[in-house]
């Protein structure tokens, strides 16, 4: 099989690489073939079994899509977006990446005429409040950003590509990523990392939210896994409603630094400093924080099961198993 | 004030400037200058008391928004589109003007930088089967055409520029409009027109279902009544949800047919002949039949009591009070 993953230098795009490295199967055919694309080159990993083309590039620039059809993928991971944040802060930008991007690689699709799986993160920013306590798979989407408006047209533009028999696409609204690897950033969901992640390695971290604001997250292996599953589900089980929000871990930040307290002991849980932040805690009110992930769970979408699991695949994943101490 | 309509040549544009040069004003104000632009050039009103300048164009070709931009109306009320049979026909026709004209006059707007009042005219094909017996505002948009998906879009989009400040907009989910004027046309949904329009003039019409087939409509009038209500509307009474489904008369085709007969006696519906076709009725079956439009309701949009009214209001608006014997 062929495989093309645009957006491969991101966070997760990079967990999907390593984790098809290490295991090139997806629904038990072989990968013999990768095309990693984002706006940087990406990096081909090591040791791969089968071919690896890197490619860097614009997706929102005409040709480009077109050129990355040109030795058809019969497998599509649409990963590339312009953030939340800068989707936010430069306009035009995001919709130039996010929808105009988006919509050229189905064009480009439906002009080759190859009819591939296409597997697009979508995100819960297609939601904005006011939610009802547990959102349930029927709720409408009424984003509040231009990232979560753009989100939504590149679902209902996958679910239209798909129903007229141009490719079979799936749309993953992925919850937080958590516990997110690298350095603190300046995205406003970035503290449900800091707070777990920093003081694992020994650093202190803020929290600029009340402890009782409630959150949904998963890991960045379980999102690798979305990914996978997705593509591996045969189309007719998705059926034409293509977006599908994924299931996750609802808890609190207070239960969120109680289980780091059960993982990690009561120093790493002082090395978490409050300070709260108004503008930090309005964003995050104006966020959904319970799903009803039932369409998704019923097909077999799998997150932690709760979020000490979460933290101790970072420790896993991230630290080689080792904590500060 | 000045008044832009775009799509103003297609019926739901000619009844809106028709009763706007009878009565010219919109929420308290006067109009003193109208824009009628279509693909095909739009007639100007006999006798209008205010100035009004028509103009044949394509939306969707650039330059064009941004020409009905110059002298900065400040309201405009977008109803141009390919309808939904076409737009299923012609994919990139659809998408052409549906979508991308749709963003280029939003871009226009942006670019001109006046911030207008935009009212778009959206379909209650934005849903998509399977429903809930009667469809709450909150449900999802599930669109099962091309057009359908279109319209979602627009919506979305309004949504974004209206929460940017680059415009104040809201978006109404049309039900079907009966009786259309004219002749039957191929519209799937052209027979809950034909069924009545037909009698009333004397002349024969075919229902291709069975009349236990539930619907929504709305006549003309209260159309242009939605419009000219959704223009009068303060901004912050709709919110960031711009779309609202439009309230109508839910009714069985029963219960269109013996409001007929009430209207017009067993002649009338002796003119209806039944000759079920399974692919209009397959159609049929996907589309919404009733919607709890408790929002629009509560924001003071109205249609009619009964199918009766709507009956009856065809009779006054296109046949001068007078039926067939």
């Amino acid at each position: 099989m062929h495989l093309l993953i645009i957006g491969a230098a991101g966070m997760i795009g990079q967990k999907l690489v390593g984790r098809l490295a290490r295991d090139p199967r997806i629904g038990g055919r072989h990968i013999e073939r990768m095309t990693l694309q984002d706006v940087v080159e990406p990096t081909a990993p090591k040791d791969a079994s089968f071919k690896v083309l890197t490619r860097a590039g614009d997706i929102s620039v005409p040709g480009e899509a077109a050129a990355l059809m040109a030795d058809a993928p019969e497998l599509i991971f649409h990963l590339a977006a312009v953030v939340s944040g800068e989707a936010e802060t430069d306009f035009e930008k995001g919709y130039r990446i996010n929808l105009d991007g988006t919509r050229l690689l189905l064009e480009a699709i439906r002009a080759h005429g190859h009819k591939p799986k296409v597997v697009f993160t979508s995100s819960i920013a297609v939601f904005g409040a006011p939610f009802p306590p547990a959102m349930p798979d029927e709720f409408h989407l009424t984003p509040l950003t231009s990232y979560g408006t753009q989100k939504a047209i590149g679902e209902l533009l996958l679910a239209d590509y798909t129903r007229r028999g141009f490719l079979e696409g799936v749309g993953i609204r992925l919850p937080s990523i958590v516990v997110r690897p690298g350095r603190p950033n300046k995205a406003a969901s970035g503290f449900f990392s800091n707070i777990i992640r920093e003081p694992l390695a020994g650093m202190e971290a803020v929290l600029p939210v009340p402890d009782t604001v409630l959150h949904t997250h998963a890991s960045p292996r379980a999102a690798v896994g979305f990914l996978l599953h997705a593509a591996e589900l045969p189309q007719e089980k998705i059926g034409p409603r293509v977006g599908i929000t994924m299931p996750g871990v609802c808890c609190t930040v207070a239960e969120q630094i109680a289980a780091l307290k059960r993982v990690a002991g009561d120093k790493a849980v002082a090395r978490i400093r409050r300070a709260e932040d108004p503008l930090v805690a309005k964003i995050v009110a104006g966020w959904p924080s319970r799903f009803d992930a039932k369409r998704a769970v019923a097909l077999g979408f799998r997150a932690e099961k709760d979020f000490e699991e979460i933290i101790r695949i970072h420790i896993e994943d991230e630290l080689g198993g080792k904590i500060a101490a």
